[in-house]
């Protein structure tokens, strides 16, 4: 149900996506009994994990599985499958958020095919909606999960080149959208859609030669160890203190994960858990058989040549950009609310101080996988939404952001890849054991910013 | 130049083969100034190397990359070139190959197109060798080299089957000889040729649904570890006491390489060292992404539908036998020599006690790779032909080839994959210091049985 007026018990709440930050969003304010409208551009629920999604918002290829293993994804509050294999494909993974949608009724709340094209926000408080469908809509508080990985982010390499240029949000498989047989391609880019893209394209069954042109080093994490998913040997992490953890998995892994120069890749400059690795098992393996070959970063483009800064020279027929994604919020005037170089200072990267009727879903590289972060902030959103938590005053707000970019991105590369890398049980537990419980204290004892009242508290 | 007279100095000596064996053994005839012919069904050098050969022995898929590290494959007399890759490409192996018959003169010595039929057995000693040409032509000294990757070893199991069915032999790629796209594919092995096999066809882009059925178990060894060729980590091998050595490799290996029960696969219930382990570094990783379904062995076949022992059935389109090859041996009579179930006694696996007129090179399981140990095996039989070695008397031969199987085999798995397995490191040391000083002695007091004489050695 659609609920606009303002002066109701709870505020009136929009919700800007329906991929995993809005439906997890939308769950846990059914959960409140707190009613929203969900506005999708597209015509069905998954955002990215839609295959294809007809709004463009969807980078997936054919072939991508998620490189977190089912043990971390599953959403608390609906577990994933048992029959799920351990790191799922994307059909799966849009199984799971279309059977969680049904399990909570969510659909009902979604408008498909209805963006929002611009948001507009009242001095006083509250929004006016303009939707795709043309309608102007008055909201109290705006969810913005409209995620951050659909909007390309281009590299700019002087000089021009003849061959076809795409970025990896537009790769699907070596048929779509370019012919990708017999051809020479320079992959650009060392996170985990340029490995894919360049072990797929670099199969000896299609004739391809392929290069991989980083800048950035990068650790390459596979996805087995001993036999089992990397990411549960993170379970044991909350419980031991963070430079102790750093020491001993910066040492071990390593050791274990070898040194990328052993295959012709950048050396990193970086401690392996300064920067999130990329998960790639055939990486190595297609370096180390001569099927992909490792170039530095690209000096300059001419006709079909790429030069790499290293001096050699390459003819290429195609080069695919996997460089990564821009934060961007189409529907806000970019001096309201913007993300330059991928920055935007949010508290617990939820709330922006000083702007009490918004917040975000979503924005954070959470390691090692979105899915219980987002749910984490969905359920901190909710409770913010029915009055039952209320964040710091602003001052203390913009100090706590400080401190904790300082502590989740002090030992980070300070790269538009990293900007938002935060570890989830780190997340998880401070939200569930410090900052809900406080943040409870304050609404009780200031009431919520949103609607002013405290009642809400004293069913 | 082509010896056939049989009262020269040195005795004629014919090769069957001009694969690795072959060629590592006319190399060495050539090195001990002694002259060979070289028997080759093809047009070319190379037999399993030699991809799309023409004479149809090799099973070379066309992204096939060679198992062990080019560390351990090199040749001692001729170093596999730098700027190849950690792991080269059969391409490569070829090119290799060529380079090495090159440099040694060796083309001139061989009869392309001109194979072996039949080779007939004198009582007196002696061969009379029929060729594909028609022709009839004499030699003391044979060397058998023919390989033992190309006669394609096919199960029987109960029932028919409507769909297509190859062996892995003829695989060449998801276009050839079948079109494998949005196909129901049965591998059948556990091999490297399985792995690599199913791996390949259940790309996602491929629109396959791949099954893995396997009646063995079998270790899952990836070709990586901590950044290096596994192989690497061997070289220590000769200096550690064999027991030590298999107690500690045991141990680490099941804790590192995991429990294939964890992605659907038998638990072996050999030790890590009983059986030489699959290398596959994307197997886990496909069956952990439900890309590839394991199965246990086929009960029966029923049309479309294949029967598992564990009850289950599927409906599939081909099934591709990767279940190895047997040691064939085409141009002997069967009751003269032979080597059922891929078994035959051979002193270190190079002669037949009884018959001092033929030699054999190749026909070892050799770990990590075949190529030192022709080479090695290669060295002896032309010290032999020279008159510069002579094995032991016939029961002795007899007596080590019982206490050799022990050693070798005592511990693994009896299954015709590996009755040949042998240590590359092990045999080429005790061929070095032991057998062929020995060797050398008896030759001195006893004579050649090859030619009866000793002059040779006063050289």
């Amino acid at each position: 149900m659609d609920r606009t007026a303002r002066d109701s018990a709870t505020p009136s709440i929009a919700v800007i996506g329906a991929g995993i930050a809005g439906l997890t969003t939308g769950k846990m304010l059914s959960d409140y009994g707190v009613d929203f409208t969900c506005f999708e551009s597209s015509d069905r629920i998954g955002g990215n994990w839609a295959f294809g999604n007809p709004n463009g918002h969807s980078s997936a290829y054919r072939s991508l599985h998620i490189d977190s293993s089912k043990y971390k994804l599953t959403f608390q509050d609906f577990p994933i499958p048992d029959h799920f294999p351990d790191f799922p494909h994307h059909s799966q993974i849009k199984e799971y958020l279309d059977s969680y949608a049904d399990a909570f009724d969510l659909l009902d709340n979604i408008e498909f095919g209805n963006g929002v094209d611009h948001a507009e926000h009242h001095d006083d408080g509250g929004w006016t909606l303009h939707t795709q469908s043309g309608q102007a809509r008055e909201f109290d508080f705006l969810v913005v999960a409209n995620g951050h990985h659909w909007d390309p982010r281009m590299p700019d390499f002087p000089g021009d080149f003849d061959g076809d240029i795409i970025h990896s949000h537009s790769y699907i498989d070596p048929h779509t959208p370019l012919d990708l047989h017999d051809k020479r391609i320079v992959v650009v880019g060392i996170g985990n859609s340029a490995c894919d893209i360049a072990v797929e394209l670099s199969s000896r069954t299609t004739g391809n030669r392929v290069f991989l042109s980083t800048r950035s080093a990068s650790w390459i994490v596979p996805k087995y160890m001993a036999g089992r998913p990397v990411d549960k040997y993170g379970a044991a992490l909350p419980y031991v203190p963070p430079k102790l953890y750093r020491w001993v998995v910066n040492n071990a892994a390593e050791a274990l994960a070898g040194n990328p120069e052993l295959w012709g890749l950048p050396k990193p400059e970086h401690r392996f858990l300064d920067a999130h690795g990329t998960q790639s098992v055939e990486l190595p393996l297609r370096l180390g058989s001569g099927d992909i070959t490792a170039k530095p970063n690209i000096d300059r483009l001419d006709g079909a040549a790429v030069h790499f800064t290293d001096g050699s020279v390459d003819e290429v027929d195609v080069i695919i950009y996997a460089t990564g994604y821009n934060i961007t919020f189409p529907f806000f005037d970019p001096e309201f609310i913007s993300a330059p170089d991928n920055k935007i200072r949010l508290y617990k990267r939820i709330f922006k101080p000083g702007v009490a009727d918004v917040a975000f879903a979503g924005f954070g590289q959470a390691v090692p996988t979105l899915f219980p972060f987002v749910e984490c902030q969905a359920r901190v959103i909710a409770a913010y939404a029915a009055g039952e938590y209320r964040p710091p005053a602003v001052d203390e707000m913009e100090a706590v952001i400080t401190a904790d970019e300082h502590k989740n991105l002090g030992h980070m590369l300070d790269r538009p890849r990293h900007t938002q890398q935060l570890n989830v049980f780190d997340y998880e537990r401070e939200m569930r054991v410090i900052e809900l419980p406080e943040g409870r204290v304050r609404a009780i004892e200031q009431g919520s910013p949103l609607t002013g009242r405290t009642t809400a508290l004293a069913r």
